[in-house]
């Protein structure tokens, strides 16, 4: 397909964001600019698509769009909003086109996960069953790093640096407690359906009976009796024991432990997490003093901490995506394709966009020991390449400093508005 | 007092870890080391003194002291061990008296907190009685910051700019999902008494309206209607509200949160932490969607994200310690004096530990803000220097690399073991 130069781009932010979706922003729009291309970007994501809220990024001094590199969040806005399906609502999918059309927009660039590589196929269809000439390309951004064909999410690899940085540091603070007080720790880490971030965790183990001792993967049916066991052998062998808890944690019923939940003082259930409900049954079947921690959005967020490997990915997809574009490829998304573990090499690649919708990329049962709680040198080989170097943030004060971008709108041109079901 | 120069050290860590006490051990042990002292540590704190289980810190390579500086937790263990008063267990301080005079010990140093401090106190006060010469000297150390006369603690500084550097980034990631998804964010921090923890988050407010929006100090009761309103105004105002909660939060009952607790799926009572129990709260009366973290150990063993003004006072102690011993100090805490607050200016001063023991540094009122919410000027010129300048551990293969000690022990002299009750 081609599409004249002198149309404009529209890139969006989907789903949960992280410490380097920016950084793909930051490459996206730096790149785009050297062409001449004018990048409208969506307001809290694919809504301000609907909406016609569009931010004029032409407008923010390069210096901001510099600083997107080393700033967590979405400098757009993101939002979770999944179109449905086109028989269920064509005319959302109208209307969208009618808002690019509008404002004379060829490129469509949506940074996301597996529904937001799903969104983008069926607008792809749309735009060619109406006629209308819009290259789509979605670039990977998913902390659970399960989407398929790229060797990674960018995102993902700043979250499995933090985790790991996390649960060392903490290795140490718990050993030297636990000759006499607290000898169980719990991290939780998120990861709803992929275990991924539980597994990066195991990077810190780079001796035996280094934290985590012991790691519960979603992958891996809860096993109260073999956890105990292991546990208690643990604290027997080593003081203590540091277990890092994925948030999928499911037990033999297919129930996840932390929906299971508890009843608090005014008589509602409280959700989540996992942390305190491992703590407790360790507490209450073998005694052991313990502590807990849940992490939540502070591992995704982290940008302190980020994966230097990671930003070089994060912002070398987000120059891609032009590239790739002005190419004349369309409706596929980037990949990062890995051809050495060690030296780590890549390259970017692309797959299909009709391949890639919901495939969700679970770990490998080779990737998990073969008693399910800790992770196999072939993991480690897979894992380690993403957590290497470090990216500090400029701090000021004492704190990181990051930027918050001006976001002029783009003035409407249609006259109806449309409003979100 | 005169102790003879050839008499050997005891050093020994107390109560819960930091990121930076093994910092103050390199400063005091390096220090005797060039003043030819032998240092002997305790193993697992002041329990080590007792059961006669001493580290023989000499025989580690000056290369491993060099490397306590930036490694986190205690590298002797620690331990949670008040000493009872001297009516109720006479032989527990006999026996100390016992262990030292076996090995040797004219210098007693204690790194720890308001406990801590008691207990050297006692210590000394039963040397003089035995007639046994003993400098004694503590060294403070808590994350809390609660301590008298000393301008702040060691390991406070960092876990302040852990806190404030996560809140800043957990902001821009809610305030990117806000507009159509989660709107609340409420982080657990330590600081059972005193809201210090808290109030450090607050330096990541800059400009009016930046995260954290909200304060919960344990010096202030919680008022659900007043606390509420604040959210549900902070939300309509920035379309969504973050929100430290101290783990101290108590009650117009005087109850903890934290201590009611809920009944978990199994009828056990799941205690902790207040985040959930505020999170929850917000979204049954406001219908607010919510996330939440605890940050538990991490915070306090977060080295990482040190503070480099703690990191420097933290060694700057451990060699005071030393050096004031040699002058004939006895009796005392060593202290930082504040002498300007910008720039930071600040010196090594003492106080007696006859003073110290027992006082809890809380907040002053005029460090919070007449609605109870947030901290004032004055506050953040107390705390901005705290938490200047970064010092990042070293790292290899995109982890933090902390030294393991081989801790080689002290060969027994006495022929009685003792139990502890």
């Amino acid at each position: 397909m081609t599409v004249h130069k002198k149309k404009n781009a529209f890139y969006a932010q989907s789903g949960g964001v992280t410490a380097v979706i920016n950084t793909t922003a930051c490459g996206l729009i730096e790149t785009a600019r050297k062409h001449g291309i004018k990048v409208y970007a969506g307001k809290n994501g694919i809504i301000g698509a609907l909406t016609e809220d569009l931010i004029d990024t032409s407008k923010e001094p390069a210096k901001n769009i510099s600083r997107l590199r080393h700033t967590p969040g979405g400098a757009f806005g993101s939002c979770r909003y999944k179109l449905k399906d086109l028989e269920q609502n064509k005319a959302e999918y109208e209307r969208l086109i009618k808002v690019l059309a509008a404002h004379n927009i060829g490129y469509f660039f949506y940074n996301g996960g597996g529904d937001s590589h799903d969104t983008i196929h069926k607008i792809s269809q749309i735009s060619k069953s109406m006629g209308y000439p819009l290259v789509c390309i979605g670039i990977p951004k998913t902390i659970d790093n399960d989407l398929p064909f790229t060797d990674t999410c960018p995102g993902f690899g700043s979250v499995a640096k933090y985790v790991a940085t996390s649960i060392r540091e903490i290795g140490y603070d718990l050993a030297s407690m636990c000759a006499s007080s607290t000898k169980i720790f719990v991290l939780e880490v998120m990861g709803r359906h992929a275990g991924w971030i539980a597994a990066a965790s195991g990077l810190a183990t780079e001796k035996t009976g280094e934290p985590p001792n012991i790691i519960l993967f979603p992958e891996i049916i809860f096993d109260e009796k073999l956890f105990l066991a292991k546990v208690d052998n643990c604290v027997k062998k080593y003081g203590c024991c540091t277990i890092v808890a994925s948030e999928g944690l499911q037990n033999k019923e297919g129930l996840f432990l932390s929906d299971i939940g508890c009843i608090d003082a005014f008589g509602h259930t409280q959700l989540g997490g996992v942390a305190p409900i491992i703590a407790k049954l360790i507490n209450n079947k073998l005694g052991y003093k313990y502590h807990w921690a849940v992490a939540d959005y502070m591992q995704r967020a982290a940008r302190h901490i980020a994966s230097k490997t990671d930003l070089i990915q994060a912002y070398t997809l987000g120059k891609a995506a032009i590239e790739f574009a002005l190419q004349g490829k369309n409706d596929i998304m980037i990949t990062i394709m890995r051809t050495s573990d060690k030296p780590y090499r890549w390259l970017v690649g692309w797959a299909e966009l009709t391949e890639v919708a919901n495939i969700e990329n679970k770990m490998p049962r080779d990737f998990i020991t073969p008693d399910g709680f800790h992770i196999t040198t072939k993991c480690r080989s897979y894992l380690s390449p993403l957590i290497q170097g470090e990216d500090s943030p400029p701090f000021k004060n004492g704190l990181p400093q990051f930027v918050k971008l001006k976001n002029q709108p783009v003035k409407k041109k249609l006259k109806e508005t449309f409003r979100l079901i």
